[in-house]
């Protein structure tokens, strides 16, 4: 007999500005909404849950979300589903690649790990095109202090002070995580990248990650005050340093 | 007797999509209207024409457009012009530096050579984040025919196949310009950047290049046709392959 479904794995690219992230929402703004609105309009109105990696906030770009779905066993090779949800799409998502999953691949439990970089201008007056896709910080950072504060930061710890809490899907007493690499491209006066590669992230992490070592490479608080943070018997400390989620984009999912 | 202006050089950046060119238009959405009416709002409702190294089509990006204007002589240094005019101008339009010009300088006729970057995507899904700032060509592109298409434009030449008619401010019979370089960086599947230097250039040169040159690296024309549009013998043969506008910024003006 014949399978009544198969599994699609997508590779998904979107610009944050006009969704509210990548759940679904009851205005139906979510990334996840969109999608599962194309694959309903190909599909006869039946609607096909979109699993992804993990959620992105309102705002956050994707260059490499990955997502999967059960699509009924039809003749549509993976590149026939990739045109035609591209066809009732917006624009400013497209599934970028398509094809069959191996057996029993699932794109939020299979996750080894995720890069997210962090865009962010560094200089007195922000240049138009990077309206949208950086972070504006006029002040001009210590590219030392950045190097220093994002070194602190990288390795085993225990994340809480760097997490907002959300409603569900995150234990609050599961908070440590391994941050593989921190790594700083460009420099003050121009266009400062950071790239954050680790096996998982807590809520809001990177963009409070971003928040606070550009706080420290502004001069106003030390390098130690990371540390601390860092450590579990300062609990329930927390820094409120966000940098705007336009500057954040989920690079690449690893598996 | 102390003068009464002073002349300020301006450095200039801006998204074309909002923009009808960089020329003054009747509706006001010229970026020199836009440019103009900060000045009159800072200078009690005085209009001082502000003077361009040259055009740019609507549409088309400036990372480093170079202007000047004379001002009333007055106290303000160079950084607070900058900073008053970029509080009364909308954020797709920057003043990035902002200094006085030595004697005599002129932002158009004082110009010795521009350097404009053509961006396209060449891959079957254009990515989100490149919407606006590249052209989507989805055939696959061969980069031999790529780079030799670049290589015969390169040099001196009667490029008027290469140009479009415009009422005023250039002479129709003076089509000889010197294309000192076609820089292609990128490859074929994914972003590629044609970057053009050269003296000067004519109305729309670098986006009927860049369609023409991507014509044949498509395949549909041989390098040949090229050629036989340089030579002035085929007179008045024309290349209608514009490039669309969005790819194109103006990156730096030479003095």
């Amino acid at each position: 007999m014949e399978p009544t479904s198969r599994r699609l794995r997508l590779l998904i690219s979107y610009d944050g500005h006009p969704f509210r992230g990548w759940q679904s929402q009851a205005d139906g703004r979510g990334v996840q909404d969109h999608l599962e609105a194309a694959f309903a309009r190909l599909c006869g109105g039946e609607r096909l849950p979109v699993h992804g990696s993990g959620r992105t906030d309102t705002g956050v770009h994707a260059l490499g979300q990955v997502a999967h779905v059960d699509v009924p066993a039809t003749r549509l090779a993976p590149e026939q589903w990739r045109a035609a949800l591209n066809a009732h799409l917006v624009p400013k998502l497209r599934v970028l690649e398509c094809r069959w999953a191996r057996p029993g691949f699932h794109a939020r439990f299979d996750a080894k790990g995720k890069v997210y970089r962090y865009r962010l201008w560094n200089g007195p007056v922000f240049p138009p095109l990077e309206l949208g896709r950086a972070w504006h910080v006029p002040v001009r950072l210590d590219a030392a202090l950045l190097r220093e504060a994002a070194q602190i930061l990288t390795g085993r710890h225990d994340f809480r002070a760097f997490s907002a809490s959300r409603g569900r899907g995150q234990d609050p007493a599961d908070t440590v995580r391994h941050l593989g690499r921190i790594g700083v491209t460009g420099k003050p006066g121009g266009l400062i990248a950071l790239t954050f590669e680790g096996e998982g992230f807590l809520y809001k992490m990177v963009r409070l990650l971003t928040g606070s070592v550009v706080y420290c490479a502004q001069g106003k608080a030390p390098a130690s005050w990371l540390s601390e943070l860092l450590d579990p018997r300062n609990a329930p400390a927390k820094t409120s340093h966000a940098a705007p989620a336009e500057g954040l984009a989920l690079v690449r999912v690893r598996y």
